[in-house]
């Protein structure tokens, strides 16, 4: 891609609007813009940040056997009658009434139309265990959207189900979840904690948080600073750790990732029943598994930064290399860029190519804010000596060197994780 | 993807609900299943036949050099009274006040939106053309919906945007995206013919919409049947054919995309103006430019099926190749269908194998209906004589050979198109 073709919009400037700082640098960095309070829309860098964190998903989703659909938005309100949770979500669901006078929402999750499916297609122990994910847009009429993508009211979930015929069965689908949660957050580049937690509103016995350490973070968490077990937080007595004794501090956190053991609660609600080995008629046993996947960018952002901007994990970086040439009028550092620019293209290396007229301390701030991993710099030692430059972003390490030497380096930094 | 892992309920029996044969055959094939009237499920397979198109779109908006990024479906209201299109669209627009009792709309497409987008960063000459494209689920309160992804109020677009700085830019963006669009609907299989429509709600001074002919199609269209030119329908009077002077016809089709020249109707109702060279502030040309994905798999399947069921075109099938064992209790058989399975994996080529102990004329029933391409038979004659059996589904022609003969037809089936 060259910059002068595509559509990034650095600012130099601070938004006012932006209380956080991976809100301000999703802003300065040209990912997204909002449209009113809590509804953004992702310019193109943004977005292709965000298909490569559902492509990480995917892989991780798939490798469990889960299968990929993908539900409406649009649900009639008579299903969440059915389970009571149209009281229990109250507000924070969108609600109309649609021409033909049928009351409907705007799904702000999927247990209901996800049981509803089920039911009428499995109907034997013979076809589960059964997971089934989706990547989908819902909505949420929060009364205070905040930190950008953090909190809004049109967000992007992956939302999985489990459907199991007994609680051993559940144990494992859960057991495969977590694990590939786990997975996911290390590839994403985020270090987060894992914290038994509340069920709320979906219900069940049992549900663990992924939580990622942030000072925006609103989620507070009991952490013990000695052994870093963790501690759901209720009340404000300080908590001594069950491991260790140590006294546990209060740590701003993001949720990331929720799982849950449901159980038969929507299944029966829903009358989703299978008939076992004895041909006995028996409610299928339920997970859900969630992920916050907009949301994600921000928290990738809060954890992979500097004062200079962004600095992408690997695996996130839409662009892995950005070439910068200082001199765009000088014609034979212009071949060497394109020359460069093909090569690694060709070896399907994403790279972005900054072919604006620009001065080098332009560039070379937008190039920091945007946080592509390597920049490979063409200046006057091109010309000169044929070396090139290669910057890492995270480390800030330089090298010179010719072109062999400075393509294993790069293909080292992509590939030798 | 194994049969018995895969979510993909196929039905004997045709549907009840189902009007139209697209429709029955997307129930029958396990693609989607209705939620309520008009709102749609997209099963695995549906989901996978979907992102192909998907992919197929991406690679031919991104070749003319358009951005994609992402819009959201929650707007405010306010934004549409600026073009007073909240009048114009009355109640197909779904319209609902949120909590803090601000007047709100599910987008039903997006000129505002993206005008709104690019009045704040666009400011000069220099920086245009610019095009910019989504693909993003539409809302619509269709007061009568029909034929399943025909016409539903949930549903996905390709919507791309342009912007000129005179009339002659906007000539060749329109120019663009009108031979992407040939490319696009040749690659999916598609014959389509071209009309010049009438621009309706987008406003504007020229129209184009490409019509796929359908008998379930609601559109009528003359088409002239001795040099195959057509003619927008207006009114029920025979049409001579302004070519050779033939008697036009008047045939069913469906709609799958329309291109308009806009002008700046958006670009002054929402003060998206630029400098140019002279300084002089101009509004902005712009041009807009649908498809209609999700209905593109029932268009798909209206033009490429016949009495057993769906034939995918090669680049929309998620599976190029389906084996299937006849008999899965035989060891020996059941080795070498997990070597072709291993080796077609190997060689990135998308295949599914029916590891169901079903008696062979259900497997061959299903695999006829769900359009895999080509049908990799293991029978008697694969112990006995070390053959196998490959049929293409669309020709229904079958050779028997060894592996290394089948394997050159399969990669010529897939590649040499």
């Amino acid at each position: 891609m060259l910059w002068s073709k595509f559509f990034i919009p650095t600012l130099k400037e601070t938004p006012q609007e932006a209380e956080s700082i991976s809100h301000q640098l999703m802003l300065r960095a040209g990912l997204v813009r909002m449209l009113i309070a809590g509804v953004y829309s992702y310019l193109p860098y943004g977005l292709m940040v965000l298909e490569n964190i559902q492509q990480v998903i995917r892989q991780e989703m798939d490798k469990t056997g889960a299968n990929e659909l993908l539900l409406p938005a649009l649900q009639p309100l008579e299903l969440w009658q059915k389970t009571e949770r149209d009281k229990l979500l109250g507000q924070v669901m969108i609600k109309f009434t649609d021409r033909r006078g049928r009351r409907m929402c705007l799904g702000p999750t999927h247990e209901e139309v996800i049981t509803e499916l089920v039911h009428q297609h499995i109907s034997s122990y013979k076809q589960l265990p059964l997971i089934l994910y989706q990547i989908q847009t819902k909505f949420r009429d929060e009364i205070r959207p905040r930190f950008g993508l953090v909190r809004s009211c049109e967000f992007i979930m992956k939302d999985a189900y489990s459907f199991d015929i007994d609680e051993e069965g559940l144990d494992r689908s859960y057991c495969l979840m977590h694990q590939a949660y786990e997975r996911i957050f290390t590839r994403l580049g985020l270090k987060c904690l894992t914290v038994e937690a509340d069920s709320g509103i979906m219900g069940g016995s049992l549900s663990h948080e992924f939580m990622v350490p942030a000072s925006c973070g609103e989620d507070l968490v009991w952490l013990c600073p000695n052994c870093a077990k963790t501690a759901p937080f209720k009340d404000t007595d300080t908590k001594q750790c069950s491991v260790c004794n140590t006294n546990m501090q209060k740590i701003n956190t993001i949720e990331i990732g929720h799982i849950f053991k449901l159980g038969t609660k929507y299944s029966q609600a829903l009358e989703a029943y299978f008939q076992d080995e004895q041909g006995r008629l028996k409610p299928i046993i339920m997970g859900c598994y969630g992920i916050g996947v907009s949301r994600l960018i921000a928290t990738i952002i809060e954890q992979n930064r500097d004062e200079n901007g962004i600095i992408w994990p690997i695996e996130v970086a839409p662009f892995k290399v950005i070439i910068i040439p200082l001199d765009v009028t000088n014609s034979s550092i212009m071949e060497k860029a394109s020359v460069l620019y093909q090569k690694l293209s060709q070896e399907d290396i994403p790279v972005l190519m900054d072919d604006r007229n620009e001065r080098a301390g332009v560039k070379f701030k937008d190039a920091d804010l945007i946080g592509v991993p390597l920049q490979l710099i063409l200046g006057k030692a091109v010309q000169e000596e044929g070396l090139l430059e290669l910057k890492q972003r995270k480390t800030n390490t330089k090298i010179s060197a010719d072109d062999s030497v400075i393509f294993s380096k790069i293909k080292e930094a992509i590939y030798e994780r």
